[in-house]
């Protein structure tokens, strides 16, 4: 790969894929073979519009020809989702979410586009704030648009994990949450110990709040008296 | 200045500014002295959020503070801006209106992290689109913002030149274009060449067009009704 001057801006993802369908189709042609065999589906990264959306439908669509034309099997009816993970596609959702069957929200790169900021950069590491008011408003709407249209929206990255930001995930109506193994079983008690009316009462506090560390702060609360077990 | 991965996502402007205010510092000091001669106001870059705002706003009042005691003359209510160009910003523009006299979008910067793409690298910069409909909706949010709360809102960047735009532009409310000097008697020719009601038919138009070459190709042909003979 050559070198980007900036790469987290660069050729990464479906960009990627788009620019090698080469590359791109012995991916999606291995995914559709193993779908006949369990419960699979696919999902593409960093997708920031329409148009980019229906280049890489349009190759799968190709893959499936092919793969019939062989005579291998694959399940015709393969789930299709997309990352919402660029700013621009939070702000599209709404025609977006026409064209897919799940949103996951990639909370990390999310935020790092949202706030122009490198959260692997340490000097302006402090920028990087989950509960920016920015971030829950794309999450929001992202959450409206996938609704509206009756499909559903995980949540991936760091902040899945993060049981302090629980409450305001649920509030935010989002449906599944995507966490690493171990972090399971913590989500999960953090879910089953909140209940959906003071989800939404936070919510609602949290959108007279301006400030990322406001928020943060009633969400602790939330989180402290109702789990405190689980915050050590 | 030490090297960064994603400079475009790293230490620039106001961040370098809250950085280093001893330069910072320097800087404002130079601004408010000049603006006892003339006029000037203050545009703060990069912007993310309230708190950053803020921050710089108390290091502009210290400034003043000491001028004073120093007797040093200036303009006491110099007028304060903030560029829109994260697109957090114009997210939470309804917050920032209330804190400023007036916005800036800052368009190159706003596409290029709306969309996440560095428009220097070749690879994806099909990708950087003025037109993408999640642009018009942030720049959207941002004049409604302002127009809340009774400020203005410039538009600066290569967007404001193009006079294939002026037509959105003018429909999204914008209340000043910032261009080079050789472009202004272009551009004032074709914001001249315009009425408001068709603009705003246009505006409504794009509303429906979930791509950008679509809306662009609109812009296009509203541009060449009105003013073809500045379209070569």
């Amino acid at each position: 790969m050559p070198t980007e001057i900036n790469p987290f801006l660069g050729c990464r993802a479906i960009r990627f894929c788009l620019e090698r369908p080469d590359i791109f189709k012995v991916q999606l042609r291995a995914i559709l073979r193993v779908s006949a065999l369990g419960n699979v589906r696919i999902m593409f990264p960093m997708i920031s519009g329409l148009s980019e959306l229906r280049q890489a439908k349009e190759i799968l669509e190709t893959c499936k020809v092919e793969l019939r034309e062989e005579g291998i099997p694959f399940k015709e009816d393969i789930e299709l989702g997309i990352m919402i993970e660029v700013p621009s596609a939070a702000l599209v959702a709404e025609a977006l979410a026409r064209e897919v069957s799940f949103f996951s929200i990639g909370t990390n790169d999310l935020i790092q586009y949202t706030i122009a900021v490198d959260r692997v950069n340490e000097r302006i590491a402090h920028l990087y704030e989950p509960t920016h008011p920015a971030i829950l408003r794309l999450i929001e709407m992202t959450v409206a648009a996938a609704h509206a249209q009756g499909i559903w929206v995980g949540v991936c990255g760091e902040m899945a994990g993060e049981i302090t930001l629980t409450p305001l995930l649920l509030a935010l109506g989002v449906d599944e949450l995507s966490v690493s193994a171990g972090l399971v079983p913590r989500v999960k008690r953090a879910v089953q110990s909140l209940d959906t009316k003071e989800c939404s009462r936070l919510l609602e506090e949290t959108r007279g709040l301006a400030s990322a560390t406001d928020i943060l702060g009633r969400c602790e609360e939330v989180a402290r008296e109702h789990y405190a077990e689980l915050l050590s």
